[in-house]
């Protein structure tokens, strides 16, 4: 119900902007304990109509993680608090302040008295925590109404890399995850009674997961870095001058030696290079203690993140067929199933495209340096989405600085940072960007 | 409660044949949750005390596993029901038959009007399904007063491995637990976010616990099977009479292939080779579904039967020292933590003893065949903890069929053969056994 609230009260400053809103509604989500939920409802807002201008559509959400004072929070989660010009507060970064942020430097405009040099649109959702649930079909639906002069789409729900240092994200990882199943039947064995006899299905299991990866992170799966993009002169040159104190994110991290030992290498395996991570096993003994079954069916899981120019299926057809031979090596027993559950692109955008200028310029003007050109490791479908169904230039303009704690305690933002680069970049995008 | 009152009836059964009977006061155990329960007492009887003759001590258990007539039986389980001189009931076999059946035994001496050719001893605990919690202490602190006299002890807690023939047992593998520790840091990463550019722990875990054992069952730690007993051409021969339906096994236990073609083979690697089996992981991923999760901190587990004559020091010391090894070749940044968290010696009894003779004597004449001469892949520490405390003769004279299904739905026991075993083995100790 906070959701629903926070909606209408961004449906009025909205309003109070000037701007036509819809409230869309999106029906309810069943849970999987039976429960049917009503789904917050979807804004899209529209201020300006004018065909001279180009039209800038921001994203944003108003959910956020949950937040209890107890987990260790200085202040009250749910009170904005500002200290030493930050103002913390659950969802500070991620993603309210972002939200408020372009709403307000639509309001500057209005408190100056000058012309809005762009049609502004807002899409605002209410589930981004939760999965982003129907958030596609609407964008699907609205595609030739609400999207139709759409020229550019805005996202700010990310970090910069550096807690100082502005940053453009102009890609993310997709992702493609994998089960692996090994049975050998339905009930789990006594290892008494058993041991000895068997082609034990964890034998098999762990001998195929312990084949995908050597032990310095390199993927053993034959051709899958085929399609990886080539690193191009300009593109290797981009990790140099990115704002990253290597000791302190290590520090940061707890982890004691990173398989890499250079800044440009870490990026690079972060952003541009495929990983592949082993996350479990369903269906052996997992807890805490001793028991000596021999599990009779267990599932593998891991997950390979993807990178521009990989193809899901290409992927998905080399990671079978290795695993099969592998399997077909052991002579086991056993049945092997391999699956792929899920497959989401990657997204990479253009850095010369017009909207990436402009914000470069925007930085520059407002912060005095050019912005840290970087990816995000993660898979965060919406740009793909937005890029796939509208087909226009997608950018990710991160308002929150690294050390701002999205998702953990004492989450905050740094005040007036994010208003005034949006800002600039609605005038830069205005003088750049003008589709005539 | 309702162990307590078998207890009880099981005392005045003892009481009623003449035997002497203690009820020891086990006190309280206290339960994970805190809970304080207390334990059933343990009978400790007795019948005769003539120094010419042997004295038999007999091991049983009044408690059973839990048991609902809807999980698929076909009478109620605490009601025993007779149908085709099959008893059917929970704990038909396990093993509230077997003790009613010694009971019996004696009573049908004093209905004869014979003298009993033995002194007979009873220890009747309500705790094996649990652990036989204090078992041991007590058996300890009874060595020289209630087992002083004791010549022979004997179980009745197994089965034959046949429907029909019966069998005795003179071996159990004992069993060593390890957990291996991969641990990168406490919190667990996302893999977007850093997968590409760590030694993920669940990588390292599952290459150490595939180097564990081959494809075929073999294990590839070195020296391991260095002080596994010889196979002699006297035991190799015990294998090739024993009634053992291979096919019917196979269909039974629903596995499609075996490791090994043979019956002799089979029951080899299930009693007098060691096996091992890799359980779980805990700290990782287990439930269904997808979760992108690169786990921080795993603990694989793995256990090993033990076979006569492995020593469980010299066991720990080349498997720690084999992991160590493979995981110092990974050269990982992760920290690695071998432990061993519970070792329990094999049980091997001289089939030449006394006792095995008498047995098999009294097998003969009832059943007209020499039993199968088998072990138990299981780890059951009773039989090694009896003849490591009072060290004398123990042996496991299993009154139930391959087929009672103890632990399962319609557990039964078949009517008359056991009682006619015991009376005739008590009748053979005695001509065999005389101490003098």
């Amino acid at each position: 119900q906070e959701i629903f609230k926070m909606m209408d009260i961004a449906a009025d400053k909205l309003r109070h902007l000037g701007a036509a809103v819809d409230s869309i509604d999106m029906g309810h989500q069943e849970l999987p304990d039976g429960q049917n939920l009503p789904i917050p409802p979807i804004l899209l807002a529209e201020l300006g109509n004018d065909p001279k201008k180009p039209t800038v559509c921001f994203y944003g959400h108003l959910d956020v993680q949950p937040a209890k004072k107890e987990d260790g929070w200085h202040t009250d989660p749910f009170t904005l608090v500002e200290v030493d010009g930050k103002l913390y507060g659950r969802g500070a970064t991620d993603n309210k302040g972002p939200v408020l942020a372009w709403i307000n430097a639509v309001g500057a405009f209005q408190a100056l008295n000058q012309d809005i040099p762009v049609n502004i649109k807002f899409i605002i959702e209410g589930m981004e925590e939760a999965g982003s649930v129907s958030l596609d079909e609407l964008v699907k639906r609205e595609k030739d109404r609400f999207f139709s002069n759409v020229d550019y789409i805005v996202i700010s729900d990310n970090l910069w890399i550096s807690k100082k240092k502005p940053a453009l994200i102009y890609g993310t990882r997709g992702n493609i995850y994998f089960t692996v199943e090994v049975k050998c039947r339905d009930q789990d064995f006594h290892s008494g009674t058993f041991g000895g006899i068997l082609n034990e299905p964890m034998a098999d299991l762990v001998s195929l997961l312990g084949s995908l990866v050597d032990s310095s992170g390199h993927i053993l799966i034959p051709g899958i870095y085929d399609n990886v993009a080539p690193l191009s002169e300009e593109e290797k040159k981009m990790y140099e001058t990115i704002d990253l104190n290597l000791e302190e994110y290590q520090n940061n991290s707890q982890v004691e030696r990173f398989l890499f030992d250079t800044k440009e290498e870490i990026l690079m395996h972060l952003w541009r290079y495929p990983s592949l991570s082993i996350h479990g096993i369903e269906g052996a003994f997992h807890e805490p203690g001793a028991k000596t079954v021999i599990p009779a069916q267990v599932i593998g899981k891991f997950s390979i993140r993807l990178v521009p120019y990989m193809n899901i299926s290409v992927v998905e057809t080399q990671v079978k067929k290795y695993l099969e031979d592998i399997f077909s090596q052991r002579n086991s027993s056993n049945k092997l199933k391999v699956n792929m559950t899920l497959g989401v692109h990657p997204w990479i955008a253009n850095i010369h495209d017009i909207q990436y200028i402009a914000a470069r310029r925007a930085i520059k003007t407002v912060f005095g340096v050019d912005p840290d050109m970087i990816r995000d490791g993660s898979t965060i479908p919406i740009a793909k989405t937005f890029q796939d169904i509208i087909q226009k230039s997608v950018m990710m303009l991160p308002l929150g600085a690294v050390d701002d704690g999205e998702h953990s305690q004492n989450e905050k933002i740094n005040r007036l940072m994010g208003i005034l680069g949006t800002f600039f970049h609605l005038f830069s995008i205005a003088k750049l960007g003008h589709y005539n």
